[in-house]
């Protein structure tokens, strides 16, 4: 019996891994070859965490939790500017920013939520 | 069915979201309207632990998990301090702290745990 | 009924916690007696992930998530080097990376990490 499964698997982790009714996602960053600013790679996140539950048979109304990590305090406006465009304000997830330095320098934020599954009937 | 239950919902995130038999908590932290220490902090955001784990159905013998941020090394000592005077030494959890900046400059600490709840006969 | 088992505890916190079919571990270091590298540091976290998952039943194989933080962004590639020997690339846990100051100025790394515990029959 499959207990754990893994989607969209890199080299080196896998962008969603899932437990039972429970998703996990990676650290998921913006598109790292464009200088874009902070909304734009919040927009590239939420849309990466849209298709990921996707795939996991899920959708942003079933967040859980996220930890957001930005990389200049100066941008958390525009991070929930984008947040608030996004998210589904009937469905809101346990949420955490703080200040991180990231692994690549124009990365501006890194997201990393979990989610729950529909559980197979 | 009631998959995913969200308890003291803010316009931006639930303060707790609760999957089965597992909370989620958002980061915590303290009344930024004060300027007050490390310890006093802490203990305001224990305080928000209890009440949002009462509300609920659990308490802090069931934490499973605690991420805390510390906006300045040196109230590390602080901080076990008002740990150690709340936390239940029969009933600990994993807990990880490291520095990081918090959003509000008054903040010195934040705080993301998980619990479990007690499952429904 | 015992719903909550706690392994390897110390006066402040357990190094993992068991809910259900899900393990928590607290945020892991090494040996800050060594002055040792990020390398040796990250093979010493690793090497306590395989003792503790294997004291919760469980093993590398079930990791379901990993949050790394490193001291310093120039380990970021010793830190990749001692994580691409250890895990197993068929069971890729999600992993998200930052940098952050951590509690001991010897440390250069710190992981908390959740695994999956194959469920008793």
């Amino acid at each position: 019996e499959m207990q754990v499964e893994r989607i969209d698997v890199t080299n080196r982790y896998a962008n969603a891994v899932v437990s039972g009714d429970t998703i996990y996602l990676a650290g998921l960053t913006g598109d790292s070859t464009l200088e874009e600013g902070i909304v734009e790679q919040s927009r590239d996140i939420f849309a990466q965490i849209d298709s990921l539950l996707s795939n996991c048979g899920s959708d942003k109304t079933k967040l859980l939790s996220m930890t957001c990590w930005i990389a200049d305090l100066d941008d958390y406006d525009g991070f929930n500017q984008a947040y608030d465009d996004w998210i589904d304000p009937a469905h809101l997830p346990a949420r955490a920013t703080v200040r991180a330095d990231l692994v690549d320098p124009m990365f501006r934020i890194e997201i990393m939520a979990t989610a729950r599954r529909q559980a197979k009937p």
